[in-house]
This record gives C-alpha cells, sequence and structure tokens, in this order.
C-alpha cells in the first residue's frame, strides 16, 4: 500500500483530500478569486482540448453544427418555462448594472441555453423542410455553488450543449437517444471510464424536461458521477417559445426538443476513476503528454543525449505520438520520474549514453510492470502499441472495479452495505418519498434505470411495494 | 454596375446598410434579446471556427499555451491598475446578486483579463525559471455597446487573449511583435485582408499599455479596421499584481507583461474586405464550404445525378476539400446558384445529366471569368489549383484596393480628399490636441505608425508644427 506518496493524502484515508490536493499539485487547476470559481491551468486545459476535440468530431459527424448564443438572457425568458425557472432560480448570477446605469430588466448569465435557444428556433423554423434543426455550443454557464470542488461543482464551468427540433416526439426521442450513446462512447473509448446508460428517475429529471437520460460512472472511493446527460422536452419549451412549423399537410405543430451536455466535470471524473496514491493516472487518448522522455547523464554527455531525445521526440510526433522531453537542467532524473507520475503520463522513457550505446531506452509505465528494456529502432510502433494497450488496461481496471463493487440486492442490510462501498442493483417502488427515505438513511440515490437491465419484477427493497420500472435501478451516493 | 442584386443594397448606395442587409440574409448572425448581443449562426460559426484554428496552431507552435480563466472578476481587482480601471468603467456589465443573494463585493464581467492573469500569475511565478510565461486563452467577454454591429462592435464577443510574463522590457518587447507578427500572418495569408502593421499613437493605447501595436485593414469603403492589437505593458500590470521573481543574481524584479487579442470582429473584417453586391466573397482558407456541387436533372436523371455528385464530393473531401452537395429537392438550380453566390462560396460546380455522360462539371468561380467545363477525372487536382488561386486573387484584389485608394499627402486640402475615400499617408506633429482637430474636421484618425515606413521629416500635416514620429502615419476614418 502506498502512503503519502508525493505528499499526497492516501486515497483510502481521506479520498477528498487525496482530490483536491492531487488536482493542485499536478497543476491542473487553481482557484479564482470569486467563490467557487476555478482557473484551468495549461496541463488541465489541455485534456480539455483532447476531450472537446473528440467528441466535437463526433458531434459533427452525427450531422450536428455549432454555433454561437449570447451569454445574457433577460430574467423573463426564464420564467417562461415554470419547472425551468423553479429548477435555476436559486442558483442564477444576476447582472443588474451595466454600461454605467441600472438596467430596466435583470439580465441572467446564462445557467443553460434552452430558453435562449428556444426563442431563436422560433424564429428560424416555419416549416417541415427546416426540421431537424440540429444545433451545438461550446460555452461557459454560471450556476451559484455553495459547496464547490474543483471540475466537479463550480460556479463557472464549461460545456457543450446540444440543442435539437424535431417534428415529432419519436425523432426527438431518437435525438435523444443518439446523444446519450455519443457520451457513452467518449465516456468508454476515450475516457476509459465503464460508464453505464440509463434514465433518471422522475426525482431527478432536469428542470423542463419530459424524460431524462444519464450516463453514471463510478469512482474509485464507489461513488457514482454523472457524466453527461441527454434531455428528451417532448413541446415543453416549444410551447413556452413558440417554436412551430407547417407540416406537409399545411397543418401548424409545435416541435418536440432535446437538449443534451457535457461539461469540464468529466476531467474530475477521469481523475477519480483512474488515479492513485501516487497521482494522476491518464488514459492515453488523453494524455497532454503520451510518452515523457526524460534524458539522464552529466557533463560532457548531456548534449548528446539532450539531441537524441529531441530526435526521438520527432520520430514519435510523427507517428502521431505527443511526446514531451523533460529537458528542465536543474531537476534530477528521479524528481523528473515522481513528477510525471504525479501528473499521470502513461508513458516514460528514460534516456541515457548507455541507453544510446545500445541503441535502447528504458521504458516505464505508469502502471502494471516494472522497467523495460525497447530498441530505439522500434520504438515509435513499440509505443503505438504500449498506448492502445494502456489505453486498454485502464478500462478492463475501470470495469473491473465498477463491478466488483456492484452487488445486486434484494434485503435492506444487503443495500445498506452495498452504497456504503459502491452500487447496489435493486427494485424500487417508484415513490418519491420511498426515495427521499433511503437517501436520509444512506445518502445514496437512484442513480438511473440501466438501458440494458434485464426486465424482472418483485418488491421494493426499502418499502416492499410492488416494483415501479420492470427492472433493478442502480442506487448510489454521488457526487 | 450590380444594382440591388438578391435584395440587397448596394454598396456605394450605403455601404452600412449593404452590410447589416448582408451578414443577415447570408445566415451568418442574428440579433440576441439583449440589446447589442449576437447569435452567431452555423455558418458564421463556422468561418470563426477555421480561423480560430489556423491561429490556434500559430499560437502554439510559437511556444504558448492554453488556459482558462473565470468569467467572474472581483471589482476591485480591475481598480488596482488606475489607468486600466478608466478606460474600462464605462463598458462593465456588473453582477450584483447571485445565488439568491445580494453580493458583498459587486463582479464584473471580464472585458478583458489582464487583471485576472496577473492576479494568478503573481502567484505562479517565483523564479526566473518560471519565465517566460507563454499562456493564451480563448473566451468570451462582454463591453457594454451604446452603437453596436454584429461582428465589429458587439456587448459580446468572442476573442483568444494572449497574456505573458517576461524576466525584463527587452524580451517583452520582442513577444509584443511576435504576436503582432502572428496576427498579421492570419489577417494576409489566411483572411486574404491586406492589412498593415504597425504602432498606436498615444491616444489609441490600450488602457494600461506602455505600447499598443495594431494591424490595420482597409474595407471597401475606405474606411481602416483594427484587426488585431498587441500591447507592452512595461512592469504597470506586474507592479499593480506584484508578478516578481528571483533572479539569477538572487535580486528580486517586477515582470514585465504583454497582452494581445484577436476577435470575432475579423469576421466583419472578411466581410467588408471582399464582399460585393452579389454578396459575401469567402477566401478559400475560411469559407465553410469550397466547393458547392450543384445537381441538375428532372425526374429519372435525379438518382444518378445526385448519386454522382455525393461521389466527387467524396473525392474532393478525400483531397482535402470542403465540398458540399446542395440537395435541396424543393429548390430551383437557379436559386440555388444566387444562393451560394450571396453565401460566397469559392467555387461552385455544375453537375447535369449531359455532364455527366460527357464525363465533365461546369466550373464556376465567385470572382473572375465565366464558367468553364473541366474533367471529373481530375476535378480534386484541378479544384486544389483552383482554390489556390482564388486565395491569392483576392489577397492581390484587397492589395491594389488599398494601395489605389491610399495617397501620400502633404497638404490638409490633399489630405481631406485622401481620407474621404481611403487612407491618407501624412506626416504628423504628435500632438493630441492636434489629432483632435483633425478629427473634429474629418472624423480621420490616425490607425498606425506603420512598421515598414522610410524615414521621413517635414511638417505636421494639419498644424505646421515639425513631424513627430520619423516616418508618414496612416490617416483613415475607422469602424
Amino acid at each position: 500500500m502506498a502512503d503519502g506518496h508525493q505528499g499526497i493524502t492516501p486515497q483510502r484515508e481521506d479520498f477528498s483530500a487525496w482530490y483536491n490536493e492531487l488536482v493542485a499539485k499536478a497543476g491542473l487547476v487553481d482557484r479564482g478569486p470569486v467563490r467557487g470559481t476555478m482557473v484551468i491551468r495549461p496541463y488541465g486545459f489541455r485534456i480539455w482540448e483532447l476531450l472537446q476535440a473528440d467528441l466535437d468530431q463526433r458531434i459533427k459527424a452525427t450531422g450536428h453544427q455549432n454555433a454561437y448564443f449570447p451569454l445574457l438572457i433577460p430574467e423573463g425568458h426564464l420564467r417562461r418555462e415554470a419547472e425551468h425557472i423553479e429548477g435555476f432560480a436559486p442558483e442564477l448570477a444576476v447582472v443588474t448594472h451595466a454600461g454605467g446605469k441600472d438596467l430596466d430588466e435583470p439580465l441572467v448569465i446564462r445557467p443553460t441555453s434552452e430558453t435562449i435557444v428556444g426563442e431563436m428556433m422560433a424564429k428560424w423554423i416555419s416549416s417541415h423542410r427546416d426540421l431537424p434543426m440540429l444545433l451545438n455550443q461550446w460555452s461557459n454557464v454560471v450556476r451559484w455553488e455553495l459547496r464547490p470542488r474543483m471540475f466537479l461543482r463550480t460556479t463557472e464551468f464549461l460545456w457543450q450543449e446540444g440543442h435539437t427540433a424535431h417534428a415529432d416526439a419519436d425523432d426527438a426521442m431518437a435525438e435523444t437517444m443518439l446523444a446519450l450513446g455519443l457520451y457513452q462512447d467518449v465516456a468508454v473509448q476515450t475516457a476509459a471510464m465503464a460508464s453505464i446508460a440509463g434514465e433518471k428517475t422522475e426525482s431527478e429529471r432536469f428542470a423542463g424536461a419530459q424524460r431524462t437520460f444519464t450516463i453514471e460512472a463510478m469512482m474509485r472511493d464507489g461513488r457514482a458521477l454523472q457524466a453527461g446527460t441527454s434531455h428528451f422536452m417532448g413541446a415543453n419549451f416549444a410551447t413556452a417559445f413558440g417554436i412551430q412549423y407547417t407540416a406537409n399537410d399545411g397543418e401548424l405543430k409545435f416541435c418536440n426538443t432535446t437538449s443534451w451536455g457535457m461539461s469540464s466535470r468529466m476531467i474530475g471524473g477521469l481523475i477519480m476513476t483512474h488515479g492513485d496514491d501516487r497521482g494522476l493516472i491518464l488514459p492515453s487518448a488523453l494524455a497532454p503528454y503520451q510518452v515523457v522522455i526524460v534524458p539522464i547523464g552529466r557533463g560532457d554527455q548531456v548534449q548528446d543525449v539532450l539531441a537524441a531525445a529531441a530526435g526521438l521526440a520527432s520520430q514519435l510526433d510523427a507517428a502521431g505520438i505527443r511526446a514531451h522531453v523533460d529537458d528542465r537542467s536543474q531537476l534530477s532524473p528521479g524528481f523528473k520520474f515522481n513528477d510525471w507520475e504525479l501528473r499521470g503520463a502513461p508513458m516514460r522513457l528514460e534516456l541515457g549514453p548507455r541507453d544510446l550505446a545500445a541503441g535502447t531506452a528504458v521504458l516505464a509505465r505508469r502502471l502494471g510492470d516494472g522497467k523495460e528494456s525497447i530498441q530505439l529502432s522500434t520504438a515509435p510502433q513499440r509505443l503505438t502499441e504500449e498506448l492502445a494497450a494502456f489505453q486498454d488496461l485502464l478500462l478492463a481496471r475501470a470495469t473491473e472495479f465498477r463491478d466488483s463493487h456492484t452487488v445486486t440486492v434484494d434485503t435492506w442490510p444487503d443495500f445498506v452495505t452495498a452504497v456504503a462501498q459502491g452500487w447496489a442493483r435493486a427494485l424500487h417502488c417508484g415513490q418519491r418519498s420511498c426515495e427521499d427515505d433511503i437517501k436520509a438513511e444512506t445518502t445514496a440515490t437512484p442513480r438511473c434505470i440501466p438501458l440494458d437491465g434485464k426486465p424482472e419484477s418483485g418488491l421494493c427493497v426499502r418499502c416492499g411495494l410492488p416494483s415501479a420500472y420492470g427492472k433493478r435501478l442502480i442506487f448510489g451516493r454521488a457526487y
């Protein structure tokens, strides 16, 4: 067992302290001067850029186009959808003064953009030929946060929000599921998170949605993180904003709309899915530097080794590998090894005069077996394979962790034990009061009704009434 | 002479009306509900994405890293640099209420980020080894705008802002000029704008800067558009925020800093540099669709032509060309020709049954000679060459326009004539009161002291005092 490595509290001692110390010490993030805000430092922002590029490509490949809607929304716009304003009112930041004057109507900083997108869609859509309208925007949003936590809950965060309008409910539901599938693909394939996809129960629906779907991932303390959500609005927002079209037969109809979002909170999810007591562990697909080369040597040897390291980095770059030479002259190799372990680089190559003479380098992986000598001549191909294997290893490890911490339970004592260390698969009656009761007793909530759950009926694990969903729910404590 | 083409006011009749009508009609932008805000629609946003990708790559290639700083800044931060708050106070949007409560200290929405970056740099920098610190962020900023104009002056706009800290003034000045060079490269090479680089006179310096540099481009009404600026701050912000480092010799010193920005206003610049009475003209490098294929045919022929058009688009895509098939079945080819002329696609290919049989397509360029038949078998190579030639043509046309509308003048009457239709190159005394006098008489202002101007002395074109800058200034009316 690691114990206080890198000057960071071990996970088992205090997972929360481990996280807070690590995000700062690894140079991902810093606190902004305004409560709950964060500064994303270059190393953290590069992870976001890589995630963003991956998701953006998937969004565009499925026919969506990016656009940009204003940050400031008249407060009255939010009031047009009753549940929406009720849900967001407590979190709003309000501009009351601008350009040297008090404003006639207060403006809110967008907490999400359904209302302003709704107003514009009402203007842009008139015929069935304008449908579906498939938009996405990358933006910052503000939701006042009383218990901030870097990446997970911050007053301002970065995200993408998809907004689409459709001719009917079937088409909008298909879109809702398509977006959920994109998120599941990003989480599993790119972030190596063993997330599961499912529907939220009524209590956790988005304010104004008819149905909300989610992907939920398990963190290494057994808690769940909601990593992306997709909402089917029905005609709620279309009615509130007048998003109508003339159908083929000349009839005027309301659209059905969707919205869906994934945010910078994913970076927190990555950290808590893969990290260990030695620091971050970044999947190959999202590591700013996939391979860090540490040159070793003194005196006269330094220049030769540095030149060889730079040459190797160029070869790796040419093979599509993000390589970095740590050429900080004032730091020892040992310090650098610790530093890149802390910062989660998947692979480290040590290159010294003896290695050079032998045409080799020493490879150390961030997880798994110890050091190994590899041939420089085949390094690009070898590292391409190693990085793919590392990505697979992280997903397998996350899946194994999730599965070994998920228990199918039919009794209340088993439920309590299960959610204390992970997730419970249990039947539930569907009553809000029973959900509240479970939460009060265990702090666990229904995370989702899994899409792939088998049909099953029986009695509620808590109250004994008949189960309501035709399958088991996932319960867990959540971030 | 074109006359009311596309239902848009001709440029010569009312350039401003031409612009306002075109940005809306071409689907680039729409008005947001809050005064002065804009919605950037997909076609406009794609231009921004292409520009952004180009500039981002140049910024990273010169050693800068992206980061993200918070939107909300305590009002007190802006007050720490006296000139800075004086310059920005009238334009601030202020949050006074958040999370259901009145705030103790008002927060401003960033109008620019020197102050918050300064606070963080003071925390991150301690040794000469931390320098230079080369950061950039892509973000939205808010400056309350009384005379809004889509893309050119909007209450919220998108931009990048570079922020760097250096050990001494020489290094910071070199960075200031490097950033200016990046902007000049983007403007000339990518946007095909014939901008010129120079220094601002004191009256147009950034609030808090010691020196401000600019690139200025000429619009087709003869006015100047400031298309990017780079500021040398000296130690002004470093002193206000305590950005200090321990030098090699152990001495504690203040850094010198820079900042530099290019924004979504560039889209307005593109439009006014290249557009004509028929609509937008987009340079190849920034056109969302470089080649639009219009299938022609009726009845049984439709499917064959559509399939061939899709096949051709794939071939062009594979050659790195952004191709688009306009397959809207309800619209006539003639309507589509006008539409893509309006929307500025560089090349149009018409593809009908007879063309297909002959293995050809009809090429029409957005500028230049009439239609021409080209071979389908060599279309990817041919269009690659055509697009490069089109890019060159636009730059040559913009350069010719600028040069033919720039006059070297030594008398006041010649000056007045020159700035009524373009730019004047003139000597100036350097007095603020004389600049004000020129502006009152002509609305022209000194746009810049060109970097490449030849040494020259003599008397001020307005007041007759000796010239102050050792070379001629560019004067013009500005956006």
